[in-house]
């Protein structure tokens, strides 16, 4: 398996925002990105700001092309600022280094894409994103 | 009504999907954007390109910024070229002129969003984009 | 299969380059993309111009991106200019839609990169692609 | 000598490659930059994450411009960051700061390109580049 269907999408999108129902989040919004970082599906809960697409792709993006998931991301953008901004620059400053940029892992371990979920805290987030990945099956590297 | 809940850009999707499987289009992608031209939700099937994506959104984001559906926008890049090509200058490039970029009206006939599908000939684009927002109840402007 | 190993880039960038030697054409610069678009290697001749890196890869890229080779990337372009002009504005002026972007597909008929060729005229710089995904054991479309 | 030649090129990315299998390091992608900054060849090995072409391009294209290597840019960075995000502006964001871009001399100490590493930490990846340049009897300045 090296890439992610549209059925694997669908679940990962629908179970990860029943899972911010469940924890009473506020409304989210989720994207799925294939192992080339390109979007495969995407859905914003009514109430989220307008501008959330941009904000979960960026979550994903970065995980994807980088091979390096939100959290290992947000550790090295505070101890080393200065290389996570150059990253973003090369990569057309569409890079969110935080939590709720998950990778996902087929059985293997190759990585087939990312889910990036933006709304909540970014631990929230984070959560939500391997649990819907989970439920399809896959495996998640927060 | 002023605005596409999630459950509405679902069932446009599904719906737009459908009709292509009944046509035997080639793969589809289809997005749904708000009244403001932002993502609400978006699936790519199994074998379309990578980068279709930004093709559909460039077809739905013309339609709402203009309030010009893909048909009218075509229409006048072929009479007016440059016309077209300054729009696209001051949307930074996001906009692709052509059949497929279908306007969602309410009943009143409101525009809250638009719906841009891409995989096939962009009249079949745009059959399906139609097909999916009159199976949601909403008015379809092609 | 659904990417292409380092082995077989390095073989379709050697054998294109030397169909290019036996051709006697100018020299030549290939690239070889994965399957979402992404450079996987590339290789400049003595003698080629700098600039030659950007236009392989965006003879390469759009093809990919699109799922559309070269040919009819410019059979689009000559017939419908302000589409193809639209499609270069969401994808950041990256496409050269001209022959020497040359899909590769595996056995079954996937998509799985390109090969972008420049340096001669365009059509012989297709020749020398498709020869060289062919000598990789794997399938060309022009 | 004032170009790196594609053989040279070569026998650079895969003595780069070599070390890094010898050191048991994670999949590299090596980039060779010539006097002007322009990429002469690259390739990247299976399993490392898809944008890892930017990362070693910007890496070696910094040291190219600024005639800098990057444990050079990385004290400057340090030491006074506004400074490498003011270079980097004028260079359009295309600079990574950090080891693992390394200056490529020939033997009378003129800077003819550079090497870009990147997949394992910034150390080690600029050993390996640093071994490639030694075995094409070219010099490497860290």
């Amino acid at each position: 398996m090296a890439d992610i269907s549209m059925n694997k999408a669908r679940v990962m999108i629908r179970k990860a925002l029943q899972k911010g129902r469940e924890l009473e989040l506020k409304p989210l919004s989720v994207v799925v990105l294939d192992a080339g970082g390109h979007v495969k599906a995407f859905e914003r809960e009514d109430g989220a700001a307008p501008g959330r697409f941009a904000i979960a792709q960026g979550k994903a993006y970065g995980a994807v092309m980088l091979g390096m998931a939100g959290t290992a991301q947000m550790q090295r953008a505070e101890q080393q600022g200065y290389f996570m901004n150059a990253v973003n620059g090369v990569y057309g400053g569409q890079v969110i280094p935080v939590p709720g940029g998950v990778l996902v892992r087929d059985k293997r371990g190759v990585v087939i894409g990312a889910v990036g979920v933006t709304g909540d805290t970014s631990d929230n987030d984070a959560i939500c994103a391997a649990f819907g990945i989970e439920q399809a099956n896959l495996v998640a590297e927060i």
